[in-house]
Parts: structure tokens; C-alpha cells; sequence
């Protein structure tokens, strides 16, 4: 085998029997973690010689990152075997984790071409965070999640669009109903509409609350549709989980070559 | 086509592949956005000429929706060819995104109507922000969210029965556990309730909690309920969209005219 | 038809065409509610006026129930006409819904029966609550949540016991972690067990949360279990009301007569 | 029946119809509620009285438990008449509950055969705690809970790395977002994960929660994405429970023998 076959059999992952293989995964997600500890313990207040190591790992790991993206680029048009390499790389790149291993490096290099700093250092930190999206890469049962999530997006949707109504009619309303005993909390329908988030998704922080008997009505009647508001996306998800199980089985069926009718032909069930 | 059709393909939402048909539908999917971002503003300590720009948006936008609403009347024989014309459009008035589009524009004309004016500053606000489900108009899946609600409406209500059952026992045994112990927050069984309803949906705001043994108690069996509170009605929505997504696939099955057993006719599923 | 038969027609709820019927119904609902609402102005301070007419409308209501009752066991042997009547009353008594009629009015007679009073005042009130429960009769729709709730109750009663030991355990935890830092909050196993149902239930009120390190930890973790919590009998009752659903229309398919292969007369489904 | 075979009878769990063997499951499993018990007492400032008497049981309950580890140590064999003795001993020691009994007991005498006190007392207790889990035994509905999550635990897993990805970003975004103007409750990226926790899991204490338009705008996305982060685990377990449902009906559907067609022999349903 090339070497370039064996760089994107390392490379590539999943159940492969290669050693290095293995070692190359673990090797990436250490240092995936690892950049994601740096950037919480970056918030603390930090003597300056860990701050320095902190410094030293970043560059470290970025590089790491770089060459992987590169080995990644390289290798692509071993992944689409009938396309031109040109373009099997092309259609790579723009693929959704090529895109995420671009950006967790990016932040790093453009202080270096741009003549000055486009952004600031507290978003450079956050954009180095897209790098948890490289676990991706190591999950199948997350694929079937995303696909589950993305086959029923148009209902999910749906369900968001009547929260957002539901949030912006009782924000107004409770707004309306506490301004008056309560101006300093519901100062604006902004309040109110935080007030209303926090009641909906029943996480009640208790920062602010109604206190007038119209208010505790209105409150009561959100609450409850609160639980709706919950109910409806977990039973939109639960019956795309269990389409995609179905689907999944009649797949497995169809192996056994006998679900077919010996009369016409049809696929019996 | 008669100018008519033309403006009735202009108006109608879809895909469409007219431009102004696009054109006519952002245009008023934006008048309804900023519409009820206007209602959420003037809540707000606006400075006068903010205020009088809001009330000019306010009048254009309504002359606007008005203009929508009439030719949508104008046009309504064309959505059933088989009535006549007089009776198509009836048809289409009571139906309820006509009531909506009426309702969401009469309480700027009512104060001209009638010699004094009927409905406060308030609630004219309020009901203008029914042109909220305008929106419903440009969504397929919320309206098979919609159909699954009203499919399930009986054990939804049933279910909010048992609710309210729950709420009017735990909110008088509560009164009864804690009123000695916190005579000022549980002053009566109204203030039971909204402790009830707090607990039983799971918000918690945390401004009545219960600190006798005996609160306690009921207060884990009552925030123990709570999951079931929760679970029923999404159990009971769960359960309606994989029927309706089976009914829907059973359709589809049907539509290839295959599915019959050519030797005894029955369904081969 | 006998005067018995007309009084059965009457007092059995459902869809009669009887209006005596209907107007009976609205009665005793009317009367339920009215009962209930008298249970909850009771915990105000009341003028000594209303306080009387609330007394001598739960006198009447009362004898209502008894009149109800009487009449519902003196037609129950037309509820089972192939038993001899006094088995059928006896069969009929000891009915969920007919225990559920007694006891809405014993607790009114028991003082004139026994020399002392048993029953505190306010037993005396929680038990005539009880009347809620009465609503039962005229919900479909609830019967078949309770079926489910029913059919179920295995799995349930799993889920609760498992609840029930992860809110043991971290009750004892959470007291190990902070009982230390604060003494007068996490003071004995029993707060620390207030403090776990209030975060597994996802409640939260705020009045006792961890503020050490390992605490919030361990806070992480059960709030996380929390999500399952709920979760596990949510899909315990789903799967239920999807059975039920399954159930349903098979019942509804075997009426159509066309679900049997005429080759060996099995349901071909 | 030799008395291993009657010891055995009485000492295995389920509906044997030996008085013996219920009386000796209702000892086991009051005992093991007493000693959960007493472990929670134990963190009360008790009488040195009740003290020492919680003592006593503590080590009468240690020698039933020892006892019965050994009885079912000794009757092993029986459990696996294939396999000789001494491995179906070694089988039934390493089994799941044979080493939660073992655990439930070590502590107690781990002192005696050590020359020093390796686990603080502390521990000790919390280790008691494993006898809860000894229930487990009694209960087939718990099983089948069990064997559903474990079925699923690839997805929900896959959830849990999603819930922890969110966990993290959100808690850096609030911490930027929110650390200017609350520097002493946002002070460094575990507040924020604190923060996080609480909102993503609707449990909401309410002892930290923005401040800042720019937070709480954080707050609510991720109030709602909190939604889903319980819709996907629940939506997951639904599958589960319905896909566990619908495989035991179809091996009861295979016993009565008479599920496939007698022409050409595929299952019928």
C-alpha cells in the first residue's frame, strides 16, 4: 500500500485493527479535551507560569490540528475513488467536519495575515471551543441522533414558532398584568418576556415572578402550557426515533431475502 | 389570466413561481414581524419622535393588512370553483385565518365606528398582536402539529382534568400543612394553588416552598406527580404523531396502486 | 317504562337525549364545583354572612349527594339484569365510583352517629374533596388514561423505586458534601433528601442548593439524572397509550369483517 | 428434596408458594429498609442511647446479609446444574448481584482483617448504602427497565455527549457575557457551567442567573434548547420501551403456534 494509503487509513476513523490508528485517535481526542480544559481554565485567575504552559499548549495543539486538517485534505480523493482528486478534495473541504477542523484553527493564523487584529481575544477563545465538534467524528449512535433531529426539523420548527407566539403573547399580557405593582421588575415587555422564557421552559429561576391575583392566573395558564411546550418536540422526537428504528429494521429484513411474495412478487411484511 | 387570477396567485402562499407571488409574502411576513416588534416597543420609555413613527408604521401597516384582507375576500371564489361566488367568499370569511386577518385589523376602525371608544389603549395593543398567527399561513408543519393537537384533544383534556384535580387537593393540603407555620405566605388556599402549580409543572420560582416536615412531605409527592404531570400529556402526544406519521405513510402506500394482493385483493401492507 | 327506569335514565350519565337527563348532570356538576370552590373560600377570613350561606349550602349540597346516592343503588340492579337486585346494588356499592359517592357525604353524618366527634374540622373538609373525584363519571377520555396509567403500573412502580433510590443515595451524598459548609442548610439526611427531589424533579426552588465545589458536582450529576427521571416513565407511558392506540383500531378492524384469510380463516391483519 | 434443595427454594426470590420462603424475603427486605434507614438517622444528633442501638442492628443486619451471601454462595450449584459446583460458584459470585451483596458487607470487616482503617467512616456508611440496591432483586418490572436502557445506552450515551457539549459552550459564552457585570457570581467558567447546568436541566435554583440584555438573551436560547435536551433522551426511551413492547408480543404471538400461513409458511400476524 502507498503511504498515502496508510497516512488516511491512520487518519481515518473507526474500527480499524491498525495500531497507530488507534493511537492517532486517542492521540486527537486527548488533545481536543485537553484545548477545551485550557480555554475553561483560562477564565480563573491564573499564577503567570501556567498561564505561559497554557500558551505553549495552544500552539502546540494548533499545529497538531493543522497538519491533521492537511493529512485530512490530502488523503480526501482516497474517500470519493471516482471522482478527480481535485474535486474529491473540493467536496471535502466542504463537507460539515472539514468546515468545523478549519475554523478550530483559523483564529489562530489570520492576527498573521491580516495587518491587524480583526477579533478580539475573547472570540478567538470562543471560536477555538468549535473544536468540541470534532468528537463528532468518533460517534456513530450521534449520527443517528443528528439524523432523527434533521428528519424532523420541519415539525420541530414548527413547535419553535408556536413557542415564540406563545412567549411573545404572554410577555405582553403578564407585562400588562404586573407593571403596575411591580414596575421595577416588569419595567418593559422585554422583562416580561423573560419572565415568560423562564415559565414556559419550567426553569424558574425566581428572580422574578407575578404577584397580583391577574398575574398568578396568567402564570398558572402558562405554566400548564409550559408543559405542552415540552410535551410536543419530545413527542415529535420520539415518533422520528421510532421511525428511524423501523426503518432500520426493514432494512435488516430486506437482507434475508424471503420477505418477498413467491405469488406476486411484493414485499409482504 | 384575468387580473383576478393574477392577484390570486400573487396572494396565495407557496411555492409559487411568480416573484411578486415572493415578493407580496415577505412584504407581509416582515409587517407582521415588525408589527409585533412595534407593540413591544412602545412598552418601552420611547422619546416622542420614536413614538409618532411607531403610530405612522402603525397606520400604514394597518391600511396595508386591510388591503390583504379584501383582496383575499375578492379573490376567495377562485379557492372553491363549485360555489358561487357569493357563497365561496362567505365560506372564506368564517374560516379561521379570515378571522384572524379581520381581527387583527378591526380594533383600528372600531374607535371610528363607534361614538366612543369601546376597547382601552391596552387592550387594542393585545389584540393586535393577533396578527401573530398570520404566520400559520406560510407553515405546512405546523399545521400537522395542529391536526395531532386536535386529534388528541380529548385525552389532553382529560389529562388536564386529573391536572386540575391534583392542583385543587395538593394546593388545600398544603394550606392545611404549612398555614400555621407560615401563616404569611400560605394565607389561603389560593396561595396553596400557585404552590401547586409551581411544584406540579416543575417551575419552582421559589418564593413559597414549604419548611415543615410534614410541607415537605407532600411537597416530594406532589413535585413526584409532577413528572407525571409532564409525562401523560407528552405520552399522550407522542402517541399522535406516530399515528398520524403511520396514517401518512399508509397513504403514501397507497398512491402506487400496488399494495393490493392481485389474488384476493387485500391490503398487502 | 317503570318510574325506576326513567330515574336510571336520568341519573346515568352519557349521551341520553332524555333533557331531564341532561339538566340532572349540569346539576350535580354544577353542585360538585360549587363544593369544591366552598372548600377553598373557607381558608379565607370571611365575612361571618357568607360564612353561614356557605354552611347552609353545604348542608343542602349534602343532602343532594345522599338523594343521588340512594337513587344510583336503588336502580343499580338495572345496570346488571341478569343478577338477582340485591346482588346487583351489593356489586354496584362496592364500585370505585360508588365508594367515591359515600364518602363525599359520610364525613357529614358521621357526628350524629357516633357520640364524639372523630374527624377533626379540617379532615372533615380535606375528605369532602373527595366530591372532585365524582367528575370521573362523565369523562371518556379519562377512562382510557386511566387504563393506560393502569396497564402500566409495573413499569411505573420500577421507575419510582429506581427514583427512589437515586434520591436515598444522593440525599445521603449531597449532606456528606456539604453538611460542612453549610451546617444550618444541609443539617441532617432528611434536608439533603428535600434538596435532591427538588433537583431530580427539576423543581428547584432556591432555597437549598450546594456552594462547595464537590457538591456542585454531585448537583451536576443527579440534575442530569433528572432528565431521566423524567424521561423513563415518559416512554413507559407513551409506549402505553401507543399499545392503546394499537389495540383500539385492531378492535375496529375485526368489525369490518375482511380481516380473516379465506384460505385458513387467521386475522391477516 | 436434600435441605440444600429446600434451603435454596427458600432463599430464591419470586412467587415459590413456601411459607418459608416468603417469610424469609419479607426478613431480607425489611432489613434492608431498616438499614437504609438507620444510615439516614445516623446523621441526626441522636440520644447516645438510640445511638448505640442503631450500633447493635447495624452489626445484627451485617450477620443476617453475611449469612445469606454465604447460603447463596453454598447453593450456587443449584442455579447452574450443568456446569460443576465450584464453577457455578465462581459464576454466580461474579454475577451483578452477588458482588452488590458482597459489597453491601465488606466495609464492616475490611477494619478486622486490615491492620489500619483504610476507609474513613464516611465511606463505610455510604457504602451501606449499595444495599439498596439488594431490592433489585424482588422486582421483574425493574429488569425490563433496565434491559431497555441498556438496549439504548449507544444514543442516549450519544445524547449526554451533545448535553455536554452544549454545557460547555453555553458556560463560556454566559461567563464573557456575564462577568463584567457580575463578577463575583460569574466569577470563572465553572460558575458559568453551574449556571448552565441549572438552566439546560429546568432545574433553576435561581442563586445565579443574568443580568445583562446580551445573557439573558443566552439564557433564553439555551432555556430552549433545554427542551430538547430532555425531548432527545425521553424521545430515545420511547423507542426503546416501544420497540422492548413490540418484541415481547411477537414471541407471544410465536407460542400459540399458529402464526404461519400453512401455505407457504411465512408468519402471518
Amino acid at each position: 500500500m502507498s503511504i498515502k494509503g496508510k497516512v488516511f487509513e491512520i487518519i481515518q476513523p473507526g474500527d480499524s485493527d491498525h495500531v497507530a490508528s488507534k493511537i492517532f485517535d486517542c492521540v486527537i481526542i486527548a488533545l481536543i479535551a485537553m484545548s477545551i480544559i485550557s480555554v475553561f481554565l483560562q477564565t480563573f485567575d491564573l499564577p503567570s507560569r501556567l498561564s505561559r504552559g497554557l500558551y505553549v499548549f495552544e500552539v502546540v495543539s494548533t499545529y497538531v490540528f493543522t497538519l491533521e486538517y492537511l493529512l485530512r485534505i490530502w488523503t480526501a480523493d482516497l474517500l470519493h475513488p471516482d471522482m478527480p482528486p481535485f474535486r474529491a478534495r473540493l467536496v471535502y473541504i466542504r463537507s460539515g467536519m472539514a468546515v468545523v477542523d478549519l475554523l478550530a484553527i483559523l483564529p489562530f493564523y489570520l492576527p498573521m495575515i491580516l495587518p491587524f487584529n480583526l477579533l478580539g481575544l475573547r472570540a478567538v477563545r470562543l471560536v477555538r471551543l468549535l473544536r468540541i465538534f470534532k468528537f463528532n467524528r468518533y460517534s456513530d449512535a450521534m449520527t443517528s441522533v443528528w439524523l432523527v433531529i434533521k428528519k424532523k426539523l420541519p415539525a420541530i420548527t414548527a413547535a419553535l414558532v408556536m413557542v415564540f407566539i406563545l412567549l411573545v403573547m404572554s410577555s405582553l399580557f403578564i407585562y400588562f398584568a404586573e407593571h403596575d405593582a411591580q414596575p421595577d421588575k416588569f419595567e418593559n415587555a422585554f422583562s416580561g418576556l423573560w419572565w415568560a422564557v423562564a415559565t414556559l421552559t419550567t426553569v424558574g429561576y425566581g428572580d422574578i415572578y407575578p404577584i397580583t391575583i391577574c398575574g398568578k392566573i396568567l402564570g398558572t395558564v402558562i405554566a400548564l402550557l409550559g408543559i405542552g411546550v415540552v410535551a410536543i418536540p419530545t413527542g415529535i422526537l420520539s415518533s422520528g426515533f421510532i421511525e428511524h428504528l423501523n426503518k432500520h429494521e426493514d432494512e435488516e429484513d430486506k437482507d434475508d431475502g424471503m420477505n418477498f411474495c413467491p405469488h406476486c412478487g411484493r414485499k409482504l411484511k
